[in-house]
């Protein structure tokens, strides 16, 4: 009984504590359970600033893991309302057949768009997808004493990558070293790490592997150090042009052919969707000098990242690439859609959480042992097709919306 | 009573048609609760796929807020665990003082280091911030019949533009038209409005104006067809040339000079800070060709904007940017970040949210109809420190986990 | 008779210790012709390399003029051929009617090549060309003691204005200031002033304006630092975003309309042109990440600049653009390139050389006290509608030799 | 004797003719020699336009070979003045000791401020230079049906790039293929070989080699038509990504240690350098978005290029990349270029021009038969030391002229 009031005695204290500023939030005592230490933060900030946090205290998920693996300083949950487009029809090497696809977003009217777009894809008999598992990256940096060295430790490292192959794979067995690209300016040498990491999106474990074959086998023995771990050679969460060109995480394509009837049911033609992905998608993305290529990628991979677990920073990098829309056939258009650099996983990180692992089993993303990998390009393909149905919706929404309606107006025929 | 049973039957036969594809998710009868809706559409998808949504089903949010303004098809909610940094001392022109900043993350370790961070500019006085209201952009693409229309229609934006801002303001009492810029490639022309928006990010308001300006101005005064409201030379959702050049949305500085002693609780030393800034943020980000001069703004930024209720995929564009690191005074140093591109919003989107809400609370915007735009210039100037907060202290931990170690172990002085 | 001699001998001892290293090459006695120092320089050359410089020296320059403001050290001239393509119609403000154009090259075929794309654009009736004269740029760089001490520079520099167009107006009365535009990362800020120059390029006039400013005004009322007179936000003889976004030197645009006739005369087709068009000039830059959308900007560019005077170095800058390629009427097309960052001049530089001078009365290049300003904008008139001339040719090129023959070898009809 | 006449009254009714407009330039009779058809063309040029051409006439160069393999329609030659700088000191592979470099430009004090620079490279004892010969490259670019045949292009050409080497390298014996980088982007594929070609530039044998390969090989094998041989990805004579990332000609490096007192005679200190380095040439260009960090490559590259027979198009890929100044010892500085793409050659194009032979003769440029290749890095290693001359000089200057005025004037010590 008196351990019930102590107990109540203690939460108040700490609550006191932490109002007052004598105790940090980080350092609550080790006996508290995560919904305990969550409900004492919220409720010294409700204190201390005069706030509500009731509804960030009415979560669901099980507060001891998000707040040992992904959470520290807890008080709750932010919600994200989360709905379904689809089914879209995949026709994939992993993903074949029907898909609903979960997405949390606060964007009124974005899932309604890819819905529209997972219509016309159903309609045209699926969209063929292509996804190349390029490997997650990482790039040290070394400072060197000049051009002299600078050489010397490219060529050990291109004599030594089966050396360091052995290193960075004896740090995990789902991780393979795919091959090491240098780059050199000055005295400053990167070194970019390729793995492939099965269904992990695998930056944590090649950063391992880095740090073990930094320590234990380059600098030994070229005697350079290394100045940071990630080099921004990786390049990680940025937009770059090393991983346009090289890729990283999945590359992903996606295509279908619309034909006539289709893009009826779209409410656009084939030769006002030519018009409008070449003066916005192709001109005007070159006169932003804009690396994206597209109508709104990113908007798709952030609603797409959110329900299945994956970081959303990852919209930095992800969001890169290209939508194509290209005369075919009697009035239909083949359009696809290019993301050179798309991190995802299957299993750690966020996909661990409880309504995150749902939105993945609604995908049907189960990872098996035996085919490593094999779920994340599951995964990879679907989120390819969805973002062609994303891009093929809003081309067409501005077609019917500005572009035809701009013809009306002008009193012109709708020949272009 | 046979009422109730009568919604029963009529809710498992709802199911029944979902899970038959007879009826589309997005198909149910105008009658239902949001919460109900959502639930029919979680069974049918536990039948049909033989998945279980429970954890999806067990949220706070408020389904009619959610269902009707964010998310069509709902099913329930995501959730992200929520923690706390800071409090981080801010010395903005609005927002001045302590802040605690909650960060809806399930990166481990990432709030954990944003925390060290503002420990570090809490002991050296708080960052100075400065964010500019640049305004949100919209650019409508237009096609021309050549180099001679071109002409006319730029000669005419620049004549016209007092009247394209009484149509346009005539939209909202809170969008002020703040400059049209042109871009003309060939047949192409391009009218960059870039508006204030109070307190909201705007991107809504600037659509409808552009649409209004377009039908009733632009179109008739010139013959000149738009093809897209949007022609990407806006440019949103994607990092690009243009929008580092001319910013959007909040600019953002921040700023903090750390001496020896704050950098020895860092366990890091200026010259070490210094070594790491120039290999990885500006020679590591030049040899990838990235835009983002900087070790982690997208985590930070998407961890803030989750919390928040802002959009995710803004992310795509918020992370470009320059951090800087410079020596300053005896061992000291003088950091800071650069963000051009940061549309942020305290009212509309996802910040009407429960838990959005209250985050915001926690961070003290309280929108005043007095003083629009100034509950969002207080949230950006916090977001600005706390990246700050987030640059140093990963910054720090590369030079004490990697530079430092490695001088060690290859039996160095740490004179560099 | 013994001064002769003198000479003579003197000529001797002079080439003896430029042979031996006792004397250094810019350091002949000031009393020589610059003939006479050439010579001397190119016997030392070929005696102590054993080598014949005898065509170096067969140049027909005037050596005073040439020594004296182009070239130190001078030995000879380097004699690249020079041909005429053209005529060219041009339908400019400045520039109107038809136009043999000189081009120094090397390059077999080029002259061919562009003579062709005359011949359609004379067949066409004549290139529409619209210059504009941005102005050159110079942008000094300055270090500031943080935000503070940077947001009060930027607030100086937008407040005074008028007064540092007086003080920059002082040092020619070629020049005018536009406008300054800033940019501020950290503690380095960036004023970017803009130019008008006349019928100059203007570089050497920007320089020593910018100089007179910072040293006089900028740096006293501030108390900020001026780092480098030329900070890189400039950006003279680089491809820099900064410079496709506001344009520098003059900003060049040129079309044609190529009726089907026309193109049957280049050996194309409609159809054709815009395929290569498509998959070359925007897919493959888009894959390279280049930021010259073109065929070959830069060919044209080069031997425009040299055989009138102008600096090679700015192909660096100048070769960035668009060039575009539509469909227009039946079975005809649209041309245009669009160039935004050409920096030409009637006067100064290269252009009062006596081969060059000719180069350019050939294209009637006239500069009018008058009217300063107006030779330059007509020669870039001219330029715009040649490097219209090379792209129309070559892209034909590549439609007859690549697409019609795989045509042709796989069998396909000639539909696409 | 009537012979005479008759080619004299020959002359004068060509001439007529060209005035006249019935006779095209390039369409005179197949007799002539160089010398005369350029004179005929010259007079006719003079008489339709009364000018006075007698300056490009007076040519020293060999008109057979420059109007036969250079310049079609060929009047006469453009003259540069050609000065020399150095010696410098080049501690290469090839290039060891000292060279007078050969410079034709018409910009007054660029000669003499590379010759600062080259004293101070020999007084550090000469630069350190590492030259890789990287290759041409040349991208054909095909049309597929769609991600299928995509797939299977991509696929066949891994399998077959063996054979496709076999047709390319019979097409020359200076050839070798490298590897092919394959890129796909919707229904468009880059095929970029990459060719060594010894002592050439390449570009024509690459061309030749690739049109092979294509037509006998890829087209036949796969059924996909190539749209145009070179497709943009090459990429050729534009600033470019690909060519950062990868290479293209030769890229280059130099390097020299300057310790305090060569900076003395420089006038200049080390923390001036790194100051005017930092601002300028990494956050200037960062700020302008321009792939070059450097202070003037593209001037340094245009004159030797000019003056060698380069090609002075390529100044618009060749002047990417970065210059670095770091702190080394006791008030020294180690500085760097880095060139990742620069084209050159010693035998073809330009090369063998008259004037450029003999400049070439100066650098000690000699192919030889045994060695192919071995010239053209001899002549990269000058070249990339120069470059690095000219950015050392001009970077010293602003400390001087600017960092140290400025100081002086605000009455600051000269400690930063």
């Amino acid at each position: 009984m008196s351990d019930v009031n102590d107990v109540t005695v203690g939460h108040a204290e700490l609550i006191r504590e932490l109002v007052s500023g004598e105790r940090r939030f980080h350092a609550l005592p080790a006996g508290l359970t995560a919904d305990e230490a969550a409900s004492i933060r919220r409720m010294a900030l409700e204190q201390r600033l005069g706030v509500d946090l009731s509804k960030t205290g009415d979560y669901g998920l099980d507060a001891e893991v998000a707040a040992n693996r992904h959470c520290e300083n807890m008080i709750g949950a932010t919600q994200i309302p989360l709905g379904v487009a689809g089914p879209i029809v995949v026709r994939g090497q992993y993903a074949k057949g029907d898909f609903y696809v979960p997405l949390a977003t606060t964007e009124g009217a974005l899932i309604a768009s890819i819905n529209r777009g997972c219509m016309a894809i159903r309609a045209a008999g699926g969209a063929v997808v292509d996804v190349e598992d390029v490997g997650i990256t990482r790039a040290p940096v070394f400072k060197t004493s000049g051009l002299e060295q600078t050489r010397a430790l490219l060529d050990w490292v291109e004599a030594n990558e089966a050396e360091m192959r052995r290193v960075a794979e004896a740090t995990s067995r789902y991780l393979r070293l795919l091959d090491v690209r240098t780059y050199a300016i000055g005295t400053t040498v990167f070194l970019r790490f390729r793995f492939s990491s099965g269904d992990a999106m695998g930056m944590n474990m090649a950063t391992i592997a880095c740090d073990r074959v930094v320590r234990e086998l380059v600098e030994p023995a070229t005697g350079v150090a290394c100045v940071a771990l990630s080099g921004n050679y990786c390049v990680d969460k940025k937009p770059s042009a090393v991983n346009f060109q090289h890729g990283r995480g999945k590359r992903l394509r996606a295509e279908v052919v619309l034909d006539a009837d289709v893009l009826r049911k779209l409410k656009t033609t084939a030769a006002q969707l030519i018009e409008v992905q070449y003066r916005k998608n192709l001109i005007g993305s070159i006169a932003a000098g804009s690396i994206g290529y597209n109508a709104h990628f990113a908007n798709v991979l952030a609603a797409f990242f959110l329900a299945t677990g994956q970081d959303p920073a990852h919209v930095a990098e992800a969001s890169m690439g290209v939508t194509t829309i290209e005369a075919h056939g009697e009035g239909g258009v083949i359009a696809s859609v290019f993301l050179p650099d798309t991190p995802v996983a299957a299993i750690g990180g966020g996909t661990g959480l409880d309504t995150q692992r749902e939105a993945l089993a609604i995908l049907g993303v189960v990872p098996e042992p035996g085919r490593p990998g094999a779920a994340a390009l599951h995964l990879a393909e679907i989120l390819a097709a969805t973002v062609l149905a994303g891009e093929i919706s809003l081309m067409a929404a501005f077609t019917s919306q500005d572009l035809a309606a701009a013809h009306e107006r002008l009193g012109r025929s709708r020949r272009d």
